[in-house]
């Protein structure tokens, strides 16, 4: 055969498999330090460790060294820039979950500095989220509701939201301890994106309610009753409130009109909600708006935040409730926070270790449960524009903390001026941007599934509650990765013409199979979900004589099994082969296997598997497999009709009833 | 470059993409319809058609018509053969589910008829397993002793028993109808083997109540309580029924340690049980065992299977309890049944449609539920004797459903005098066989990991309950299944000495990369629930050079990445690989795919990836991309400096804020 004269005979690398303990120690590894953080401790002396341990705990000693002038004038603009958002999203966020707008401020200045100090990204703004903000409200509002018997009792519920904050905290610091952000690697970006679309939705919606100035609304998140009790009180919209908001609507969206057309002008969108809340304010103070229905944001008292950590309420009569929406809550704005952080460092090209940006959000809103605040996470829109402003280190997050101390101690009552209405447009322009149809669209494009996923993420957000949404689709993600276990694709691989190259015949409809010879190729994993589904097609692949027109099933002599990407198998997989390879020798067929990786070679090797079927009849490549073949391809037929056959059948025929099934029974045999 | 001079160039086959519509249907072929059911249809005349149709619904009348007097012989033999194993497990399993004996012999005489029409295995003999029965017994015990208040309540129990095998039967033909045998492929072999034994121990354990003849007895299974609930009692123990008890018991295991030695002596082992049942009731009869404390089974009343349809009990008080129970145990019997039959079509090379004998245990069941039968299935016991007397179609059930019926008719009262005790020790000697422990210590030397899974199973059901250590067992196969989809490996490859070939360099030590080329190989599949990790451990290889000694990281210019292992991907995993693309570009390193799949080339070309990437950075090998890659290795790198890092980082430094996570972003950049 071409090609082949001149290469040098290689053979499958038995010798080189690894003790249980090495290859334990390495599964471990990748599943739970996948980031490697040890890596940096390599070859340091005592005190070059401690400083590295120090720094790997507590990132700020890592950058504050390095840290210069030039670095702190990005990092104040970018600061204060930030700090423009964060006051309107503070008190607009603050309103979504039903809280006393001081709130959202307090939760833009303990925070951030908590961050500051346990955070590994240099990118990521702190501060509350709309999606997080609502999902709580619907969680908490119900027992806080239900128990008060009247719509609802805001100091209980006040209490309960800190509570979950606590839980929230506790819950991200535990994953982040025991490594478990491959808990965060299961909420995909398909639920996210209709998650937050869904939710987007709802809240532009509950926004009718400042946008009309009505009084009194439902607490139902989803589309159909909120648009019940918008539409159910056309006699309640004030129309003045509805011209405010709409002029404030509309220039918010033009800045962001703007920004897209030139990203350059992004801080003209970072600082238009500011100047909105500005301009409302002078105009609610001068104009008298109150008399005219349109409602402000009322009292905001001066000072820094309270301690409330002895407001935090454990009543077993709302435990539950609580710990299901921290919990929910807590790996939300963990997706969203460590997505975000992530994708930041990889545009500076520096890496973010998940599990302690988990430790670091975890501390921030156990921290900020202690001071007032609800839960905090790095949302989308702050980090991104600390990210345009150009900030250098979490310094940022310091300087907005400082600007929001002064607003605090001195200008918060200014705010208590904010008209409502001016909040529903900020949140409504926020949540615009959100609705990603386009993107939604290109999913429905590139997969079907995925797009199935954000449908069901967002129509079950949309119609039925945020929570109920959020698990439909995580549940449906995960029942895409269990089918894909179940169903590992098995196909006929064939010669290209003139090359030593093997490839799927389908997908190479010129890749020609030697006659006698089919040579399957076998996708991952071989796990107990998937071998009878594997066994059965390979025998349907040999019946069906390879699917090939140019052979007939019944003269394949051969069967090549090509492990190439089979990256994993367990004992029920290898029961399977043992089966595949004893049926083929019932009907004559001879089995061989090529290139096996190496977790599977260690794997047959101590299940006896290769001693059984041979080491000569395991290949380094199809190449050197289909030339073995060839070579014996009549002294294997004698074998497979003299001497299988009879031992095959011998063991086949009394069955030891003692064993229960297909695998130990053919595993007895071997013993 | 030896050995690639004399390729003839190809290329990745970007045109034969197939339509949304055909991948999908294959995708859901091969999901709910992997036995390709249709096949036969195919060039058949419409009469041909329906002639398969009804004897693909009713295989009876496939094998009927070329039924013949030879095939008779074998399975008269065969039908008597398991007829005398029936009588005995019959009793002795009804007495195990706390059911009136009869019930057992009622089991063995419609349900094999039934199945004998439905059922596509030629060596299954239907009967009632063990297993089943104890955790039938348990569950319904539990509301039928609850509610009776006192020990319990035999009419209701009873007629719960059926009400639960009547939702058995709808439950397996419903699993059947929609195809969905893909739920038994979850019950694993460790879970079913860790699962028998754990039920052997504690079943064995209950038979001292037989043994030593005590009158009460705990209705708990675990181990600890059946063990206190015996030696609590001591001073009740019957010398003589333990007597009896053992030298039964002592027989038994002698012919079943016959047939080890010798497999063809099977048969002493298979009639073992019915002597006993013989010997036992002679005994019983002329020594007025009776008056000696060795308790017998009691009347049993001639007359075949009564209607029990009446019987049905479908009070919302207790449904739940029976559903879960009907549920359960229904997925048991069918993973035991479908993997039996399996097994033995295999050792006579033909294939078993595992929804159709759902569908036809389902029938079984339905019917059996209406005449006084409860829960059966294939039990192996039955199976293997019937596989090993040389049966040749399911004719053999008819016969044993023939004897069953003439036993019922007029034998029946005889076997009132059976001992208990003999009970005891026909279930105990059946139980021993099935604690498979070096099957186990095979396990640990194999798969550390499934050893776990058969553990758990066998601790859940020792010491919790029977359906605890199911589920916890089931749970962790399942996590095992997440977690490889979670953690796909990702190897360095090299190229072996003088060859073609690209291996593992874990693996083969003596592959050499070439320097400022790295390959990975990816594993499968690329989907959300491990993109960031394969991101973050791609980045990682490439800072590190590729963890070998003979090069530095930095002076990497190409990355092949080599797909031929990855058989899926979703959208996540395409933005994956676009990051992964453009952050190596950051660092001016050119990145190249090579080898990819059908189903990834699809999906690659419908995301625009490919165009973006441009085909020329697609290869069908890694040798085409070691060629491209050394031949523009310069050119590239003033590429990846001048031309990409631009854009790179335009498309980056100014983040659009609508968008809310990474992959967004980077998709942004595309449209």
């Amino acid at each position: 055969m071409r090609g082949s004269g001149e290469h040098v005979h290689h053979e499958v690398n038995f010798s080189n498999t690894r003790s249980f303990g090495t290859s334990l120690k390495s599964d471990l590894k990748e599943t739970f330090f996948p980031d490697d953080p040890f890596r940096q401790f390599q070859n340091q002396t005592p005190f070059g460790k401690a400083k590295k341990a120090l720094q790997y705990f507590l990132p700020i000693f890592e950058w504050l060294p390095k840290y210069n002038l030039r670095f702190f004038r990005y990092d104040v603009l970018a600061g204060i820039t930030i700090t423009s958002l964060a006051i309107p999203q503070g008190i607009s966020y603050a309103k979504l979950a039903n809280l006393p707008p001081i709130i959202g401020l307090y939760s833009s200045f303990v925070p951030p500095l908590v961050y500051a100090v346990f955070g590994s990204s240099k990118d990521l703004a702190v501060g509350n989220v709309a999606a997080v903000s609502v999902l709580l409200a619907e969680q908490i509002g119900h027992v806080a509701g239900h128990v008060a018997g009247k719509e609802d009792d805001p100091a209980l519920y006040l209490h309960l939201m800190f509570t979950a904050t606590f839980i929230t905290g506790i819950f991200q610091a535990i994953l982040g301890l025991f490594r478990l952000g491959i808990l965060v690697d299961f909420l995909s970006h398909s639920t996210i994106l209709g998650f937050m679309s869904g939710t987007a939705v709802i809240i532009s919606l509950q926004q009718l309610k400042g946008m009309l100035g009505l009084k009194k609304f439902t607490h139902q998140t989803d589309v159909i009753s909120v648009t019940k009790s918008v539409f159910s009180q056309i006699h309640e919209w004030r129309w003045e409130s509805a011209v405010v908001g709409i002029i404030f609507l509309t220039f918010l969206l033009f800045t962001r009109h703007l920004k897209k057309k030139n990203p350059k002008l992004f801080w003209v969108s970072a600082i238009g909600p500011i100047l909105t809340v500005i301009v409302g304010c002078l105009f609610a103070y001068f104009a008298h708006a109150e008399k005219h229905g349109i409602t402000t944001v009322g009292h905001l008292s001066k000072g820094l935040n309270p301690i409330s950590i002895q407001l935090l309420n454990f009543d077993p009569k709302y435990l539950p409730t609580v710990v299901r929406a921290g919990i929910i809550t807590g790996l939300l704005a963990l997706a969203e926070g460590i997505a975000i952080g992530r994708s930041f460092a990889m545009m500076k090209n520096d890496q973010i270790d998940g599990n302690k940006e988990m430790i670091a959000f975890g501390f921030m809103n156990i921290v900020g449960s202690f001071t007032s605040c609800y839960l905090t996470t790095g949302p989308f829109s702050k980090s991104a524009v600390n990210f345009n402003a150009g900030c250098k280190t979490a310094m940022s997050n310091i300087v907005m903390a400082f600007c929001m101390m002064l607003t605090l101690l001195f200008l918060a009552p200014l705010f208590s001026y904010t008209p409502l209405v001016a909040l529903s447009a900020i949140i409504m322009a926020a949540m615009f941007g959100l609705i990603e149809y386009e993107e939604a669209y290109r999913l429905f494009k590139v997969d079907k599934f995925d797009f199935c996923i954000a449908m069901s993420a967002f129509f079950g957000v949309t119609l039925v509650s945020m929570d109920v949404g959020l698990m439909i689709s995580v549940g449906l993600s995960i029942l895409r990765a269990l089918l894909y276990v179940a169903r590992p694709p098995v196909s006929c691989v064939g010669r290209m013409p003139d090359s030593t190259l093997y490839r799927d015949t389908q997908q190479y409809p010129s890749a020609s199979t030697v006659p006698g010879v089919m040579i399957l190729k076998l996708g991952s994993p071989l796990y107990f979900a998937n071998s009878a589904y594997v066994r059965d097609r390979i025998a349907r692949w040999i019946q069906e004589g390879g699917g090939l027109k140019d052979q007939k099933g019944s003269d394949i002599e051969h069967v090549i099994l090509d492990l190439g990407g089979v990256t994993s198998i367990d004992s029920t997989g290898i029961e399977m082969l043992y089966e595949v390879r004893r049926n083929a020798e019932l009907n004559g067929i001879k089995v061989c296997i090529s290139n096996p990786t190496i977790e599977i070679t260690e794997k047959l090797m101590s299940s006896k598997f290769i001693n059984i079927i041979g080491k000569e009849s395991v290949f380094i490549s199809m190449e050197e497999a289909l030339e073995a073949c060839r070579f014996n391809l009549n002294e294997s037929k004698q074998k497979s009709g003299s001497k299988n056959t009879p031992n095959a059948t011998e063991t086949d025929t009394y069955i030891d009833d003692d064993k229960l099934s297909r695998c130990s029974s053919s595993s007895k045999s071997r013993h």
